[in-house]
């Protein structure tokens, strides 16, 4: 007798003429469900098989009758020109300099000396609307009364007449002569009703499909292209493209107030979230939220009425649905899809809440750039696997699934067979520990400007991308994410409003000096660091990384603003006249127990110093890069930066073990080595030891009462074990 | 015939029972002049000899029976006490924690609850009078109504009773049990005339004496030392001991407010020089200069009644003389001294106007620490001649001199003939350049917030400390000391109320973002950037190294607020989200040309990027670390850091003659080995070639006219050579 192999939770895409394979790989791989991909259509023969359906669907590009029919309701967002410098009392300033004319154009219609704005960015100050004049056909504000040398820039609306989607994937495939799709505003009633339209007709039309997966709904994240057809900005979470002058007015009547160009302009930083969000911007995020809820809804209300599930996909015009937002309950989704790149973007799926089930897209899609003579699909995937797969053992996604052209994928059986490997893995991992709370030896909370608005979020710019400013804090969220703790992301505002929630072991700060992530000007708040303060004293930890609590160039004697708790600070060059007395580095730690050193900081924090109290566990060139301090009963740690690394996520997780003062309950379901980790379940009775490596490991595993075992791993492998209440 | 080997210019030490060996050693090293060190005592039998005799005075130390018949008149200054945390409504500091008692003690004489200041750092707010109370036997303030986890201090006046310097030697030479001289302070009218009627005394007394030597005036350097006897804060240029209440209502009369302890506390930082200053501070300074300016005068008026020279030492009690300030020039004074480090300590003793002669003291001392068995007193006082004579060559000072035991020097016949080579070059040098102008191929302003006032003093802390932050940027000091320039040093305050001067050709600011020198939040006066950004674009330099023009955290959208001079700006975090292109480093640049690569950034600056049509001729790890970039007509160049090299100070001279377009002039009176140096003397019709190491160096001289002459140098070698006007 055979153990019938379970079955589905598994996503394919299919191609047209392809059916009998389709059939054969759904059996081989166990899939339960097809969908479209860009460029494929299904092959109507697949209708009658026993999986579901997904259809993508597009809701405000793709209709250029409709776009071109009603000018105005094209999307719009603000702009800034160059910085232009006045050389005489006059200048002109060609605004759509640098920009491609192809995506954007300025709005003409609604009044620009109304909804522009000209600013004298030498003296920060906003150039009076009877000083310019605008000159449409060449694109140009000329300035008078101008100040010599100062430089000038022009705010202006602009309309945004290529879908960015559509436009990367154009330019970068070479469509060539096609029509560039043009995304509409939702925001204005005819469009609303469009949209709902189409939909309708679209539901009746199309029985077959089970599942409609938006891409997204209404507005796509910023991502700006320049007149050499090249990416000028890229923001994931922008939501520069949900502007409009209705939205304005509205934003009036909700909010009591008027926003400025400027407010989205952000000094040409546009509100990027590594700026502190300031009030206004705080206000923006929430209207549009709101509003798009709102919208969202009366489309999902349309495909449960037609008997069918609504999923969303976490990307393209995704702005506005922050699924850890407020509102996003409120939309009624039955699913969420998103792209999963590492353990970090795994969680910001797996622990969406409020929908029946989410589904994360792995890697490699099936294209032609993995996918050709030479090409190594399955060393793609396998990193892409074992990576998420931490994650996953934390908090599991319902589904898995792959995206592309199938019969790309078809012609390499080496990857044929990893998916096969890959899905009886995933579902046997589903299987045991989907609904069971896995161990955790504490509960840590991110804390920074965002909090629980931006799960998972913290330093992203562009999905998948490396920067220089962002991996060494980065590696935070990478670890955290599949690691045995609880995590929580926590703002300023939280804190100051409600304390530090009673969960809560261990506190960490991390980021930039200024930035969202390490907070700005919030430390001036004497509400958050008294809180703080009172809360590590009373016995928890606060774990500070680059640049925690620090305002740059000093405030009231301080850089880091909790240095007391930290017991280091940073030198900004004002206190070279005080001797520091550092002491030097302690010989073993606990913090360093076993790790191979000098630790990677990755881009490192320069000038820190640690007060003669502090215990230093690493320093070099005059500089401290981790310490611990007791403050009261509690600890502050400091640590100058974490890029992602097996060693750097044990040495994260020693941290918040020591800094909670939990350091004796670290060997709790606890493998030594920093390439294997254990997952344990106890309300399952079982137990796991990954191997993250693609060769063999050897660990030892602590279970609990300090009992160990030593286990030898083969390459990936993930050992299940009974939890034996022997231990 | 015997040419007669020129003498003079030198003064060297005796020692008691040394008289015949005194006497060689004059002739031997042609020596004019005699002074007595600390701890020695000129033999009566000098004064016949033909030579000057200095006698070390000091005004306000080594008094005790005035200081103690006068308590109120020991000097003050103002101290920040520890940072407290309340962990309840009421907490206790005890003030004096880290202080060393023997130094300082609280004045407690005027009255606390007006001139002490009690300020909650983490509301940053002072703490009303009312709601803290002091307990003198405990040194305690105590505060009620505390707010909990607020971090306090308490700004408290302290009496200085050990003048610094002699606490310094006292504690190094472990003195024992011998009393402590206390400082008094010339604020008080019976301290004015004590301190004039002793000098009076004192001349009518030693008569044989030629040149008294105040080792200072009044107000020392602040030196703070700690509860366990070492250093605890140290500002050669600190105004922080010149308070009392006499001073504060006289300044409050003078200059129309009242200052507050906080006006000299400054965050607990002190007003170092690398603060940008505070209005209130300038005043202040201005106000002790010219007290100081005022009562020194008095003495030195003294001086020259009784028939001799009086000269001051530059260092310990020199607060308030500032040698390049208003007021100097009304002291009168004959000469000043000062001890030579390098060459830029050597130009800050040699640029000094107003007197009729400067002397630079050389290295070693003559002290047990190098002349003991196996020291090596030649290779210290090589180092030291070699590092000051390229600055010699700028501008020599009148005289050289030696200080400590010239017994143990003696002993020591390789460093006695070392001196004589030493002095008879020093007269050959000056004999030849003394009064000549020499060659300066560009005009080179130095641009903080200092100015003139502290020419040749940005980046001090303490004479001769090496400072992490301040090195890669005291480099350009030391490179300018010795180049073929004219150095001016200009404040923001010259370029807002004067322009650019009509002689400059070059502006340079060097520092780290929000200090003095790189100038903090004088970027933000449109005045400064606009009359920069007109005389850069109508044809000038501007070098930018460090953090130039940077205010920390953005202004405006800016960190360098002459990002666009400069081509070049530094990510703070906010503007990842727009794509940089940074251009590829150019393979061959003039400013490179030559030399060794990579170059030496000392601690570099971080996240520079360029703006594309900036020319990259350094950078790495995505930053740029030299750039070049039209603007206008003229140009920007930037610099990651440049720590003292020969190469770098090369790299400097490039940099200068590149930004101010007089590349095609730099191979003029120039040396292509940055070992070598070249200093020309037109009006002189001679050059010199130096050799600056103690190595065999080969160079190739650019004279004028593109001609050039190989030269190999001796080590050490001066070359002197006519210039031939068929060059």
């Amino acid at each position: 007798m055979m153990m019938t192999k379970e079955t589905g939770r598994l996503t394919i895409p299919s191609d047209t003429d392809f059916l009998k394979e389709t059939q054969e790989l759904i059996t081989r791989w166990g899939a339960d469900a097809i969908r479209d991909s860009d460029g494929t259509k299904l092959d109507t023969g697949l209708k009658q098989l026993a999986v579901k359906l997904y259809s993508t669907y597009f809701v405000a590009r793709g209709y250029n009758d409709f776009a071109e029919k009603h000018p105005e309701t094209v999307q719009s967002l603000y702009l800034m020109s160059d910085r232009i410098t006045a050389t005489g009392t006059t200048v002109t300033i060609p605004f759509m300099a640098h920009y491609f004319d192809q995506q954007i154009r300025p709005n003409y219609r609604d009044d620009p000396h109304e909804y522009w704005e000209v600013i004298d960015r030498t003296a920060d100050a906003v150039v009076p609307t009877t000083n310019w004049s605008l000159l449409p056909d060449d694109d140009t504000v000329t300035i008078r009364q101008a100040a010599p040398y100062h430089e000038y820039t022009v705010s202006f609306l602009a309309e945004l007449i290529w879908d960015p989607t559509e436009m990367y994937n154009h330019l970068t495939n070479h469509w060539g002569d096609v029509p560039h799709q043009i995304p509409f505003d939702v925001r204005y009633p005819e469009a609303q009703q469009f949209i709902r339209d189409t939909l309708r007709r679209w539901l009746a039309a199309n029985p077959e499909i089970d599942v409609v997966r938006f891409t997204t709904f209404f507005y796509h994240f910023t991502l700006i292209f320049d007149d050499q057809e090249r990416e000028k900005f890229v923001d994931w979470l922008g939501y520069g493209g949900t502007v409009s002058v209705p939205a304005l007015k509205a934003f009036e009547k909700v909010k009591g107030y008027r926003l400025r160009p400027e407010d989205f302009v952000d000094d040409g930083f546009y509100n990027s979230s590594y700026r502190v969000p300031s009030r206004h911007y705080r206000d923006y995020v929430d209207f549009i939220a709101r509003f798009v809820a709102d919208q969202a809804k009366i489309l999902v209300d349309e495909v449960h009425a037609a008997g069918k599930e609504a999923m969303m996909f976490l990307g393209d015009n995704w702005i506005g649905t922050e699924p850890y937002g407020p509102y996003f309950k409120d939309i009624g989704l039955d699913a969420v899809v998103g792209s999963v790149g590492n353990a970090t973007t795994l969680r910001l799926i797996s622990d969406i809440p409020h929908v029946k089930y989410t589904e994360g897209r792995f890697l490699p899609y099936f294209f032609p750039d993995v996918f050709h003579k030479g090409g190594d699909p399955v060393a793609e995937a396998k990193q892409n696997w074992l990576t998420a797969r931490r994650a996953i053992m934390r908090k599991p996604v319902d589904r898995i699934g792959y995206g592309g052209y199938l019969k790309l994928a078809a012609q390499f059986p080496d990857f044929v067979d990893y998916v096969t490997h890959v899905a009886d893995e995933f579902r046997d991992i589903y299987s045991k520990i989907h609904g069971v709370k896995p161990y955790a030896g504490l509960t840590v909370g991110v804390l920074n400007a965002w909090g629980k608005l931006r799960t998972w979020q913290p330093f992203i710019v562009a999905h998948g991308k490396r920067y220089k400013q962002a991996y060494s804090y980065e590696g935070v969220m990478e670890a955290l994410a599949g690691q045995a703790v609880n995590v929580r992301f926590l703002s300023f505002a939280d804190i100051t409003s409600q304390g530090v929630p009673k969960d809560i072991d261990v506190l960490i700060n991390v980021g930039a000096a200024g930035t969202a992530f390490s907070g700005g000007d919030a430390w001036q708040d004497p509400a958050l660091v008294t809180t703080i303060r009172a809360w590590v004293a009373a016995g928890h930890g606060f774990v500070g990384i680059g640049e925690p609590s620090a305002i740059p160039g000093t405030w009231a004697g301080r850089t880091f603003q909790l240095a007391d708790v930290l017991g280091v600070d940073q030198e900004a060059g004002f206190s070279l006249s005080t001797d520091k007395y550092q002491p030097a580095p302690v010989a073993d730690h606990f913090l360093t127990d076993g790790l191979t050193l000098p630790l990677d900081y990755g881009e490192s924090t320069h000038n820190v110093y640690a007060f003669p109290e502090t215990a230093v566990i690493a320093a070099a060139n005059d500089e401290v890069t981790l310490t611990s301090h007791d403050y009261g009963q509690g600890r502050g740690v400091y640590l100058a930066g974490l890029p992602f690394s097996p060693q750097n996520a044990n040495l994260l997780l020693r941290l918040m073990f020591w800094a909670a003062k939990k350091e004796n309950a670290f060997q709790t379901w606890y493998a030594t080595n920093p390439e294997t980790e254990v997952a344990a379940y106890p309300d399952a009775g079982l137990y796991a030891v990954l191997n993250n490596t693609s060769a063999p490991q050897t660990t030892t595993v602590y279970t609990t009462g300090g009992q160990q075992v030593s286990v030898s791993l083969a390459p990936e492998e993930i050992r299940w074990e009974r939890i034996d209440h022997e231990y």
